[in-house]
């Protein structure tokens, strides 16, 4: 692509880094933003520059805040004994847009992974072992993945964890709208196993 | 979706006003800057900025400068007395990627379109017939969109222009490694009206 202006072309350049945007879409999004008022486009520029340097790490669950601790974490009329164990800040803001859940969460960053080099010690395990230990946690929800390496990671912390704590993951199964004949084996497997009584499905409706 | 980082929500609410930019798209733009170094975010969100509101449109030609003439009004290197005439800036970066074109622009900002509510008067039309007389111009190309609109801004604007002025528009047919039967009767018909003698079509390969 052949630019006749320098700042259109480094917009561009930038806008290209981002995941899943190509050239193409980001000079679409550019010659966008060239359409707008100059305080929106100044506006957007601020946001984007503030998220990144005033975001903040809850020091509790990892989980992105606005202040030391997030505001999950610190609402008071979250259950604080039940912990949901995730993989990222995506996992929470999806579980959180259920609306079904009023624990606080663990964000460990990733999942046990020796092949890409992801070892226990890169993840917030010892954080979340430290939280069970000290804040008499009554239960322990993981709600990773369901692959090789998040059973592996599983299965490493519940190993870790004072046997008190109740651990549970959550329910594997022919999702919602799913069609039964192409759901893979394993899933089909497990969700046999795990079959409920009719009574909670009806009730759960 | 639900955000615990109101920093967070604010930079997903600005990225999803882009076009073709979704929340769930905006949410996975946001993380990935997350993740960058403070310093490629500051980049980001300054060249964005700075694009904005230091591009300029070239005087001659209205296409983005960072001048105020452009970088190929302002090359002597072009030929000055040929005008190629395209809807918008998109359309100079794509002909300018074929390598192909010497002359000049002019960027009309639209076509012809009374159900849209766009008239002749908010085109570039009036500087481009100002250009015509002004500066011994020795041929037009119109490069448009091959539709009604696009048909009948090139007959509003070739009945304003010098009768000494040799008009000329971009050719229409098949595209390249496009399949016959499936192009429209007006692209077939076209092309074989505008037939070439095979000598041309050879030694254009």
């Amino acid at each position: 692509m052949q630019f006749s202006s320098a700042l259109l072309e480094n917009a561009v350049n930038e806008f290209s880094k981002l995941p899943g945007i190509g050239r193409k879409t980001a000079l679409r999004l550019v010659l966008h933003l060239l359409k707008q008022e100059e305080e929106d486009v100044q506006h957007f520029s601020e946001v984007v520059s503030r998220m990144r340097n005033e975001i903040k790490f809850c020091q509790r669950c990892h989980n992105v805040a606005d202040a030391d601790i997030c505001s999950i974490c610190a609402n008071s009329m979250r259950k604080q004994d039940v912990i949901c164990v995730v993989e990222n800040i995506r996992d929470v803001i999806a579980l959180e847009s259920t609306q079904q859940f009023s624990g606080t969460y663990h964000v460990l960053g990733g999942v046990i992974s020796p092949l890409d080099g992801v070892g226990p010690s890169q993840l917030n395990i010892d954080t979340l072992i430290h939280r069970v230990q000290k804040e008499e946690i009554r239960e322990v929800i993981f709600a990773l993945s369901p692959t090789i390496q998040g059973d592996t990671t599983i299965y490493y912390i519940q190993k870790k964890l004072n046997p008190g704590v109740r651990i549970t993951t959550i329910a594997r199964g022919i999702a919602f709208g799913g069609e039964l004949e192409y759901a893979d084996e394993m899933t089909l497997a497990r969700s046999l196993q795990n079959r409920l009584p009719i009574e909670s499905y009806v009730s759960n409706k």
